[in-house]
């Protein structure tokens, strides 16, 4: 059996995430029926992450075995009609049999994109968190030291995760704005349920003045969820990468 | 009667253009509706221009009267509530009741934008034409500068036109990238059903090689629609600008 590794690109808004859950359509679901008939058979694929619900992708990552012939540099141009428009594979590889999309992933970029502008921006509208005011990136920028490290992310992490630990180690936080759009970018081995959007809305207060770069240490340290600021919406959140 | 002026954004994407034509729902019908909330009384808008379904404004320009008492600092924050997230007034002003939207403009900028790239992006898929190929950009610019100045339009100008006079004056066009994003930007006094979008087609085939400059020019002398090139996709057109 064939092993291959796909780089798929997709703007979550009209999906119920990457995995469905309940009800609605999960883009997973999507992949593994559509690219059936490339493959002439059914594909069970894992995915490297799963994203929530609006929540979207520059290079989500999986992997499925596979009889199938097509050749691989047929993969993502053979997709291109089978999939809606929404969806992109953006590369097709065959790999090593053992390898597995999440359980060999070394680290993960997230980025997340605020729209800090008095006026909405129609065309952002799924695309980035607007927040009407100013935000003061300095601050915000010098409470992402404090995050960068190992730590016990509990104030961050939703009730609903089933994570055996709660210590990640964050490597860097990158804080830039492109165009009218400000972007951070986490780049850790791994990240809890929630974890960017939640870290990403207490960022956010700071860059308010709500709250402080030492109350942001206050609140890493206390490990009480309820201590920390709001969740950051899924829309401004971008699966960017997966390193392995 | 109060004479307002509101400059308009919206993403196209969802509605029949902006004046609404047989079925579906036109931008137009959205912002009258809605704003009636606002004003007390039915509102009848002049639109600066008529967009398609699926063009997208950075800033029509609609006028109305009324004789509500809303503030007119109030009008762009109030009508936040009031209308969807695709459609968002970022400028309302108090003008002489003699002013007219349409009648009084005199010259506009439509922006074409264009993503010419091997792979498709998710995000870009109502926002740009995607083109599959590398542009000779070079090539089009060439082309553009046949454009620049008065001429009888007729070659670019759909069927559907309803015009006295195929003659127009474009000022000037700008070819330039932003990021991956080649945009083409349209200044001119006035322009024909479908011209920017069958200029942008024919300009197309220029940057592919399909068609020369010098054959543009022809194209354009020859005054004939069926010699020109394909009518380039709504969902790259932007109404930028409206000058009085």
């Amino acid at each position: 059996m064939r092993n291959i590794k796909l780089t798929v690109a997709y703007d979550g808004t009209a999906y119920n995430g990457f995995q469905r859950q309940k009800n609605g359509i999960g883009i997973q679901q999507i992949l593994e029926g559509r690219l059936a008939k490339l493959f002439g058979h059914e594909l069970k694929m894992n995915g490297a992450g799963r994203t929530d619900t609006g929540v979207h992708a520059y290079g989500q990552v999986v992997n499925f075995k596979t009889s199938g012939t097509i050749p691989i540099e047929r993969i993502a141009i053979g997709s291109r009609c089978l999939l809606p428009h929404d969806i992109v594979i953006t590369e097709a590889l065959e790999v090593d049999e053992e390898f597995h999309a999440r359980f060999d992933a070394t680290s993960k970029i997230y980025v997340y994109k605020i729209y800090p502008h008095v006026m909405a921006n129609p065309f952002l509208r799924n695309y980035a968190w607007h927040i009407w005011r100013k935000l003061d990136t300095l601050a915000i920028q010098e409470a992402t030291r404090i995050i960068v490290g190992t730590h016990d992310f509990s104030a961050f992490c939703a009730a609903g995760g089933k994570t055996m630990s709660p210590v990640r180690t964050i490597m860097a936080i990158d804080c830039q704005f492109a165009g009218d759009i400000f972007e951070l970018s986490f780049f850790g081995t791994g990240f809890l349920y929630h974890m960017v959007r939640n870290l990403t809305g207490t960022l956010v207060e700071v860059g308010l003045g709500a709250r402080s770069a030492s109350d942001f240490k206050s609140i890493l340290e206390g490990c009480d969820r309820k201590k920390a600021g709001i969740t950051a919406p899924a829309h401004g959140l971008y699966f960017k990468e997966v390193r392995y």
